[in-house]
């Protein structure tokens, strides 16, 4: 065999892989890095500090003693019947007058929401098919949607998320060229970039247009526990009655991410096909069964109260540090929950010079413009205020400070 | 909201969810479910009582004790580095003269071998492309492939594996048409289902035609450790030194299905488009690190010897047992390693009539026609003597002989 590192010879050189790939590859962006800056506030993740380890441990220990083999043998597709059990109680806690009950045929388990996402893809989206998302929204979900062929269209947030009369325009748009949306992706609570929370009067109104159109609601709820203004509105889920609505969940922001257990609710008739739809012989058992335990010991809600407390606190930190630091350049509104500042810049100010000056500051921010399938965003900065705590964001924002006003007059 | 068991009122009725369902499924067949009976000889899962649960529970103990917080957040897309390295040591092992050495960066972490082949397929396949599988095959690929939009082409397999010659014309005929394979699916240990071992030089011949031809070689070596004739050949992935081959290998047969921990080796170019097209957030870093613990302790040697003996064993008295009891209806060649006989039946005797009288009488095989694509295989079954200890093993195969003389007396 000749050695990989005489490229004259190589048998399979680069240009033949980059030939062979799916069309899908060629479709996607790149996926946002992590920054090895002094101070990151890019990535959406948990505080460090508050992982609950040694009850996790714990956890491990109660469901490899209760039933070893069960733990490390394939558990099927769907997941751990006990585990979907709790997340349909939990499903049912908003369910309206008459709606029928939540069970653990509701739920489905995936790897993470984000997984939760691909397998709903993978069993409605086709070459071609139409996903309306917000503007802005999840880049995560741009890209599972356009993998399997999507075309992304956008509809317009404003600070209370999703607007319904735009929504219905959009859909209204799409039925007159006899191109009708397949999905319509929303995130309800908290939302990633904007941190918009939508109010009742919305939530009602876009299952209504989506029910009206004949479209499946996408309801990503990946910060949902995170809910520092109080207890979260009714789901689009629960509103409507379990209905036309795959509700993804994940534990990820409340006990660990690097446990990788979500979950998908939606009516049983749409869980089988997800269920169908998987090629992965199921998610890990093993850690279904920690989870499980992890939740049903009296341990876990005195740490999602703790993970309130410590997100609110980061939260309320953060924004008195932007309005000492920021405000003559930036206006936000504070959000309800999860992890996101959402920044808009005042006139003149773009988002990927601001992250740039921020990075010669040692700050990691996410420009705005990342968030938008189809250009826009250019006067917006994500910040991130769960990962660091408080006296570091200070610093972090009065450095963000400084980098706004080098940007500041360099267009003056 | 009306009560969702009014079906007249539902808003989201079953037919809707049915017309809005990507076309990828309603071209795949139903996965094989678990069979519900006394002597369970169809799911191919290890033996429940080797599970190192134990030592398991110590290693996640490590794992957490060396860095919980890293073990607990996003550890990335293509996993945990140390385990990467590991595995990138035994897939050197047999590297030939000259190949440039395997490293982290040729290794991407997978849930399982079955998610493996998924982010193959996502990254090589799209609509209509053409992938090669033996006669018989392992239908979970098939599943996966089709799921992509792939059409699966057959190329005949004997006792020894996939033919080279055969393979050759295969791909001669795909190239006259002007519709190259895109991949090339290969198992070349203990087969699923059919127990065939490739021997070396029908590896060498089969990486040679495949190379010629620019066709990619996807080697899923899920049965790899259960050696039970010594220890493997070369893989495809050495003997290619490295170029071309997109090894798939997990850690479920050897340590446990539950913990859904599998990689791909492969050169890093394609590494890298493997990453690119992963939708789910990496797979989970504490599953990584307690793997690593597991099999850097002193515990992996033995546990893994101890499992070839378990299994040499049971292969060994299902055997002798098919030779008591089933030998006047079937013949069948020892598997060197893997979970699989694969029964040839004399003729006239029809696999879906044997798997049906085996049930009346207790006991679950599979009909071999499942395995293959295009069809064929009435005239097989597949046993596995992986999950149950021999007495019972023999106790089922008395049964399934009495299954057998049913069948025959029917058709005499």
């Amino acid at each position: 065999m000749p050695p990989a590192d005489r490229p004259s010879d190589d048998p399979f050189p680069e240009a033949q892989v980059e030939a062979l790939l799916a069309p899908a590859v060629h479709r996607l962006a790149a996926p946002t890095s992590l920054s090895p800056l002094p101070y990151d506030l890019n990535a959406g993740v948990p505080d460090r500090a508050t992982l609950p380890a040694d009850a996790l441990l714990e956890a491990a220990r109660r469901a490899l003693a209760e039933d070893a083999a069960a733990a490390l043998t394939y558990g099927g597709q769907q997941g751990y019947e006990p585990l979907r059990a709790w997340i349909a109680g939990r499903e049912s806690r908003d369910a309206r007058d008459g709606a029928a009950p939540v069970t653990a045929a509701h739920v489905t388990l995936t790897s993470g929401s984000a997984h939760g996402l691909d397998n709903i893809a993978a069993t409605f989206v086709g070459e071609g098919d139409i996903v309306v998302v917000g503007a802005p929204t999840y880049p995560g979900a741009i890209r599972t949607f356009r993998a399997r062929g999507a075309t992304i269209v956008e509809s317009p947030q404003d600070d209370d998320g999703l607007v319904p009369s735009a929504l219905a325009r959009v859909l209204d748009t799409r039925r007159m060229t006899g191109r009708q949306a397949k999905l319509l992706y929303v995130q309800s609570n908290y939302d990633n970039p904007s941190g918009a929370t939508l109010p009742l009067q919305r939530r009602e109104a876009i299952v209504r247009i989506a029910r009206e159109h004949g479209v499946p609601i996408v309801e990503d709820d990946a910060y949902t526990g995170i809910d520092l203004a109080g207890p979260p509105l009714p789901s689009l889920f629960s509103i409507a009655g379990g209905r036309g609505v795959m509700h993804c969940g994940t534990f990820s922001k409340t006990v660990a991410t690097g446990l990788r257990v979500g979950w998908i609710a939606a009516q049983p008739e749409i869980v089988r096909r997800l269920v169908f739809m998987r090629f992965d012989n199921g998610s890990s058992p093993f850690l279904h069964r920690l989870v499980h335990q992890f939740v049903t010991s009296k341990a876990y809600e005195p740490h999602v109260a703790r993970l309130r407390e410590v997100y609110r606190e980061r939260r309320d930190a953060s924004a008195e540090a932007l309005r000492e630091f920021c405000e003559p350049y930036v206006t936000f509104r504070t959000p309800a929950g999860g992890f996101f500042h959402w920044l808009h810049l005042h006139v003149g100010l773009d988002g990927r010079a601001v992250a740039q000056a921020a990075a010669e500051h040692g700050v990691a921010v996410t420009p705005g413009a990342g968030y938008y399938a189809s250009g826009g965003g250019e006067d917006r900065v994500r910040l991130v205020f769960s990962a660091l705590p408080p006296e570091d964001l200070r610093e972090a924002i009065r450095r963000l400070g400084q980098a706004l006003e080098d940007v500041a007059r360099q267009i003056e």
